[in-house]
């Protein structure tokens, strides 16, 4: 073995192992873990679908420059940044939100508005902490070009609406416009926006170790809805999402690009925090073009959503998408099995097979029961002299015979609750 | 304007700006590629659930040590490799045979076989090249823990089914067995593997020039296909894909890993090169727990794919998913517009707006063309004084006056050649 000279965990002169092991941060999903995503993921982008939205995909790369100062100083320390083998500083994407602004600024002739989703994995050098990672999915929507109150009504009704496609009937929408904070310093706004964390009391001694005013709290308390945010509201409840809209004047947000309109989106009863977050950010795309391109748009944190899901038992309860697996008698039968393996197939079922075609068949069983395969098929010498097949049900551990014709009609109709469609 | 220090493309007093960029072997996606790549990579998932296979996830950083000295030394010069700031040696995954390999080392209650497939982006630092990018994706599918020949003869007919179902008619498999090299060294197979770039002339010489007998080419030409190879290709005769298989003697693959049966699948009339590579490497799991697990699988090279996917017209020629665009007359008709919008999306009809209620109607139909939306209505105050809707098919330039309550069933009609399946 070459190359593994700092990789050795275990050296001697017989073996030399390199330990198997994952990036603090990093977390692999196997095929269950992998399923469940895979199924939010496309209920999502239906949702994205059925309003509008088309899909855009952005290197995982960026010129450094293109990512640093976007976010705020804060941020910047959490950023994946090291020089490329050609010399060139670059950085893993922190978000999507300003490689989307990138493509808008460079593609000038994107039909606008342009309304994009964007579902891809990003990077945070974080401390990790429970539901904190180093690389985690966004699923973002956004319109670009289009400075109308209605976009950011659509665009908060879009949130509403993945919400509730995927299941949950209680959730708020807090809102808020960045604009009614008018000239109170940002450092007093950062503090402001910690009082669901740390209370009245917390966010008023932080102001005054800030050597700020502890009456900005009140004062912001009082602020009314700005005339634009109010026509927000309007729109989305003409939308029918009105009753789950509640206006927080504290509501700040942290990253620094948002310009007015702020929202995020709370599901009742799962206390993590907020599972999308959002706003109008009129000012990032000119940053790299000199001339403002207004925006507004929104994050799904993936991982809390998924978490929201599981706990309110809203995830299909299935370890594969496998619905059957042909067993295999004995090597003699080997080809009949893999004929009735082919049939299934070609009709659309999900069909495994054992390939070892010595392994005794309780090996074969264990197998489909250990990876969550529902049914599995039966062909000894007397079924194929019949000319049937059995079908075992292994959750209900029972088995019935039927000619080998009827074997896909059947397998269709027990497996309507295992659809493939995951 | 704060840490752009390094990032002024042009900066005075008034205006810093940042250009916006993709750095060199990085590709954006924009809408209508990012569709023809879903509509690919559905379409494989397909096949790959078909078969039963689960799918796998793994993080794009991994160790360094993880994939340092395992695709051979050249490959090790290609790998994004950097310390991240744990101070920790970590690189951007090269493929994802490595990582997977990685997976069934650690995870050792895995019910094996395990078959999963991934289809993730990977990194190389190439020189680019037409063709040859920094980021692309691949399409991996494997057999883990499966010595037997049936896994090889599996894992080449999904391969030909994968090809099948996007549509090609004509390919061939080509295939090997890395054993029957023998103990000819490995620079010579290097050479020989170039046969068919630099033709029997080419290798001779640089067989040659490497102090190597010319010769070697013609014994291995010579080669008979191994017991094991010749097993699998019975089994996949059987299967049904025989008469795509061809043995080739010269065939090597470049990677270091494989220990056996190699083969690639080449579209006939594509001449870019072979659209999938894969084999048998049964000792890449024992670099990482000292025992060897019997390891079989294959890769899809995206971009091939979708090339030649392109060249034979085999996807969907839409700009986006978008079925419908509701116009807006007035602000006046907003409301209205807007409620037919709601209709439309909450039947599953993917439906945009334009959300700007000043714009003249001829912008919003311009809107709609240049997005390449199949589909317009438009309802001014006459319509909805008869309580109907205007309904133009831009692209066959005509329109229907129908019944509101008829808007749904008729576009869901209309909107079968368009459907929104991407």
């Amino acid at each position: 073995m070459k190359n593994s000279n700092e990789a050795i965990e275990q050296c001697n002169n017989i073996i030399c192992m390199i330990k198997p092991q994952t990036l603090k941060g990093f977390r692999d999903f196997l095929p269950e873990d992998a399923l469940k995503r895979q199924f939010l993921v496309s209920k999502i982008k239906g949702v994205f679908k059925q309003f509008g939205y088309d899909p855009l995909e952005t290197p995982a790369l960026e010129y450094a420059d293109t990512l640093l100062g976007k976010y705020g100083e804060e941020a910047d320390k959490l950023l994946y940044i090291f020089e490329d083998r050609g010399g060139r500083k670059v950085g893993l994407r922190y978000d999507q939100t300003v490689p989307a602004a990138r493509v808008v600024a460079q593609y000038s002739d994107l039909p606008k508005p342009f309304k994009r989703y964007q579902i891809q994995p990003v990077w945070r050098a974080e401390n990790t902490q429970k539901g904190r990672y180093r690389e985690f999915m966004q699923c973002d929507a956004d319109i670009y070009g289009e400075m109308n109150y209605l976009a950011d009504a659509e665009i908060i009704t879009l949130a509403a609406k993945v919400v509730e496609k995927l299941g949950f009937e209680e959730y708020t929408i807090i809102v808020n416009d960045r604009l009614i904070f008018g000239n109170i310093p940002a450092s007093a706004i950062i503090s402001i926006d910690k009082l669901n964390k740390i209370g009245e009391v917390g966010v008023k001694e932080e102001l005054k170790r800030k050597n700020l005013d502890p009456q900005l709290l009140d004062t912001i308390r009082n602020n009314k809805p700005s005339q634009f945010l109010s026509d927000i509201v309007a729109a989305a409840k003409s939308l029918g999402i009105g009753k789950h809209i509640r206006f927080d004047p504290t509501l700040a947000r942290g990253l620094d690009y948002y310009t007015s309109s702020i929202f995020e989106v709370v599901i009742d009863g799962y206390s993590a925090g907020s599972v999308c977050g959002g706003g109008r950010y009129d000012k990032l795309i000119g940053q790299f073009i000199g001339k403002d391109v207004p925006a507004v748009g929104f994050a799904f944190g993936f991982d809390r959503l998924l978490e929201a899901s599981e706990q309110f038992s809203l995830l299909p309860k299935r370890k594969t998408s496998t619905q059957v697996l042909v067993t295999i008698f004995s090597p003699e039968l080997l080809t009949h099995s893999l004929q009735l393996t082919t049939m299934l197939r070609n009709s659309g079922i999900c069909t495994d097979v054992y390939y070892d075609d010595k392994a005794k068949l309780d090996k074969q069983l264990k197998y489909a029961d250990r990876k969550g395969i529902p049914y599995t098929v039966i062909v000894g010498p007397e079924e194929v002299a019949k000319n049937v097949v059995k079908l075992k049900d292994l959750r209900a551990r029972s088995e019935v015979v039927i000619a080998s014709e009827k074997l896909v009609e059947t397998v269709k109709k027990l497996t309507k609750s295992h659809p493939n469609d995951i």
